[in-house]
């Protein structure tokens, strides 16, 4: 198969088009036509319903530029950048470690200074005019921009959907009434402002995502539902590169998976993954290797998926720990701290701070007792190179070490703050739809096209012909056309061409199911429903339409009740 | 009613929630918490369905950057800007028209240099700082960025989603198989850099909006459904500033609305507004005066409700004309016609170029029979200033007036090409989610808050109680609930504190029903449902739950089968 095919007919059947093209295009930028925006929203729908209603997580919908501060204690103002070199001849300019493909086993690990190295070594020069190259620089991948007139405020376009859950974490946490673990998603926009995107829908530069962000006790990583699913397997290639099979059960017993909600996570995005139609048998789960974990995770799955181009991650779920609320904690001076109260208080020891009231009371005069209040109130974990700094009636107030003495006392503790940890599930929701796409192109040995898309994602579940645009049957087949679309499924009512070509049409755009009304149909109220994927036709009542095809449609889908379903 | 107390009420409840709180907060960027992204999508959800399945439109979903030379061509560049003063003491920027309001009666209207004359007159200082104020200039008000690397390609967030659909206009009347008229519909973000925003989710930087285009012949421009409708009431303000009560036909035919598309259109929008919940008692159309029309457009009229604030535009339906098609044609150089054939060929007088083979020939030597033949398949109306540019084999050829000359001739003419105008209903989401939940607040004589949401957009449909989280009444509840989430329902199930207390939290988000389990229940397998408006509690069997809830918001659905349903 050629992924110059499957775009051909992405552009053709309006599913994918290359944004601007009237104005040349734009690299890294494709637009959803009307069969991929439908495909979109279902993809949407499917995994809304599982998190939603079926894991009960709540959804928020933040906004995409953030002001500089997010994006430093994110990391992604330090972090979230490729090596860059330009031609000094053209002045285009490439990706450092897609130079080196090939002179090196893992060009992702090397560092600049490495990468100049290699280059070097192997007298890399400009692949498009042979000009000589600029030494490896860096270059930060977020879209800037400037909010509000003049110089204004640095803003930033989201690299991820993520950090507007992690700052409203104060907000959700009100919400859900005080309770762990509770998810939170978002499916919106992301941005990644490539060096030099080539690699069609699979590296964009503006994309859709989906996440999911699980907060949750660092000491109690179980899931409720996972028992559920204890038994089902799992394809695996962890760390040591050794692909298995093993239940998702044995994967966190004998370590494999970290603990049981970071693999539920990974369960259930088999579970989806499949439901929308991605080939099981080209599907596996990698661990990230310790060189290639992002700077907030501390173990991450990749669901990949085979294409013609190769195996290409399309989700991933990673345990990104305590790191993001404790760095917006500590950048924006906010609690993102949990109270675990223990089941009844516990006596230990623990350090607390002494007042030493004779260099307090002539240092801080009037306030001293205020002062002091506060003092013996906060953390010892707070004192930084013999300074503690407390906040009274909203004034800080540095205070030295002559001031108080840190004391290790017996006491009664009746619960401790910790930071939750978050397991992230993100998908790539352009990389799911191609996948689809991909996975359901079928060609036969004359070039005949059928997408088999699952069900659920077809842009059209039906198409209604009536054999001739006359006679009545036209009548008859706008009735059928109407009822289903009363039902909110979508159709497309055709009449021109041979039936032959109609069905040709529908297959190509993946339409699992065609009713034709033809002159039998006047006489006995029957008409012929073929099926995609078996070309099969069989006579129905044409009354039995609407409910025929909504109960195929509920059996592709996913549901919550049940999650083995789907199962394959 | 005080806007205070809504935004209270939105934040304390997670509809609304300023964006980056933990940092200081952003002016002009607000997130959507739970019940409000639920709210959301719910109204996206209604209004696709009268668009998509109503109406037969496409939807597209295109990039929210977009390169300088769409903006250039969309007119933003020029003409999407406010004016500005900046304070020369504390350095904060206004809106000029802002700071004269009061002072003039239509700010609005005024030129730079007028806006300035108006401050200078009234003596107008920085109301923040009493400080001196710099002239009056001109602030863009799109984002800017840069694309790729390097000083790359400029790049601007799009101010409205609609240029995302004009510009694949070639790709979507090849998907629609080249007929007019047909509708493309896109939701998604929109932005705006403003200056100084003040008014909460009124007046958003980045917002979210429901855009549909529909492309239309501008000889032509009936709706098929026009006459179902006719006689529907509309209120409308002409320019004249009278407000009156008509029927959409009576609207057309009295010159009031310029024609039924545009009319058929402000009638689904007020239907739509209505079915999701906005009083139609506070709901009116206003038409734009010609001094507040946009650049493009030729006739717009605008939904307008009652609010705290006073009457604000929430929608606008603009007949563009053939503004954008010719721009985006212009600066593109991209064929946007539509060739309307006529029933049978017309004789009449047309324009054809004759071509001069005496100056052509040595001119042009051996291409001169290509050129030839390329020029006389020329339109006459691309002569400028004598000169016409022709293509032959990819190649431009400049071909002087003493080669050519245009003639007047009697012809067989099969159709004429146009560039088809279009009609915008362009929703502020955001808007409309406030007006909904400004409309649906009840506060009574005890500070008692009630929010009378439609039930299709209220963010929980069912409070699902045990009465005592004990002796069964717990897993009766919670088979209950589940049976409603299979359904695809959105529920809350909460058994804590008094039945009066939970009735009341469901209260204040809108749920319009809940469902009871108690003692009784156990025996006699009937569980109480409570209506939210009415108080009233009834008792039915808990079988009855599911079925009896999908009726009731089956009942509030906006469905396309029936456009009168909703009609209050």
């Amino acid at each position: 198969m050629d992924i110059g095919d499957i775009l051909a007919l992405c552009k053709r059947r309006g599913f994918i088009w290359p944004s601007y093209e009237i104005y040349g295009g734009v690299a890294g930028m494709y637009d959803y036509g009307p069969n991929g925006t439908a495909m979109k929203n279902d993809i949407i729908g499917s995994w809304r319903r599982l998190y939603l209603i079926g894991e009960g997580f709540v959804e928020i919908d933040s906004n995409t530029i953030g002001p500089e501060a997010v994006f430093k204690a994110s990391g992604h103002l330090d972090e979230f950048s490729d090596a860059i070199v330009t031609c000094q001849g053209c002045e285009q300019s490439f990706r450092a470690d897609h130079l080196v493909d090939g002179m090196h086993p893992n060009p992702d690990s090397l560092s600049l200074d490495e990468l100049q190295a290699v280059l070097i070594e192997n007298g890399v020069v400009c692949p498009d005019c042979n000009g000589k190259l600029s030494d490896v620089g860096e270059f930060n991948l977020m879209f800037k921009t400037v909010i509000g007139p003049g110089s204004g405020r640095v803003g930033y376009l989201r690299p991820e959907t993520a950090q507007g859950i992690f700052v409203n974490y104060p907000n959700l946490l009100w919400f859900v009434r005080g309770r762990l673990p509770f998810g939170t998603i978002q499916v919106g926009k992301g941005y990644r402002n490539e060096i030099s995107p080539r690699q069609g829908v699979i590296r964009l530069r503006e994309f859709n995502m989906m996440e999911a962000e699980l907060f949750i006790d660092p000491k109690d990583k179980t899931w409720p539902r996972f028992d559920d699913i204890a038994d089902q397997k799992l394809s695996l290639v962890p760390q040591d590169g050794i692909e298995r099979t093993v239940t998702v059960k044995e994967a966190v017993e004998e370590g494999i998976i970290a603990n049981q909600a970071l693999a539920y996570f990974v369960w259930l995005t088999r579970r989806f993954l499949v439901g929308v139609g991605v080939d099981p048998s080209r599907l596996r789960f990698r661990q990230h290797l310790s060189t290639e974990m992002a700077h907030y995770a501390c173990d991450c799955w990749d669901a990949e998926v085979e294409l013609a181009i190769g195996w290409t991650e399309i989700v991933g779920i990673a345990d990104r720990g305590c790191w993001d609320l404790s760095s917006h904690a500590d950048h924006s001076k906010t609690d993102m701290s949990f109270f675990r109260k223990f089941d009844e208080p516990v006596e230990m020891e623990v350090d607390r701070i002494r007042v030493n009231f004779k260099s307090l009371g002539p240092r801080f005069k009037g306030q001293a007792k205020s002062i002091a209040t506060a003092l013996e109130a906060g953390d010892p974990s707070d004192v930084i190179d013999g300074i503690i700094t407390v906040t009274v009636d909203g004034v800080d107030h540095k205070v030295n070490s002559d001031c108080f003495e840190v004391i290790r006392v017996r006491d009664k503790v009746t619960g401790e703050r910790f930071i939750p940890h978050i397991i992230e599930p993100s998908y790539g929701l352009d990389r799911i739809i191609y996948t689809c796409l991909e996975h359901a192109y079928c060609k036969d040995g004359e070039g005949y096209i059928a997408l088999k898309l699952a069900p659920s994602v077809a842009p059209i579940k039906v198409g209604v012909f009536p054999l001739m645009g006359k006679d009545g049957l036209d009548d008859m087949a706008q009735d059928i056309d109407r009822s289903l679309r009363d039902l909110g499924i979508r159709t497309s009512y055709d009449d021109s061409g041979s039936i032959g070509r109609r069905y040709a049409r529908m297959d190509e755009v993946g339409t699992p199911w065609c009713v034709t009304v033809d002159y039998d149909s006047l006489q006995d109220g029957t008409v012929t429903i073929r099926y995609r994927d078996t070309k099969e036709q069989t006579r129905i009542p044409s009354s039995d339409v609407p409910s025929r095809v909504s109960t195929m449609l509920r059996e592709g889908l996913l549901t919550w009740a049940d999650p083995l379903s789907i199962n394959k």
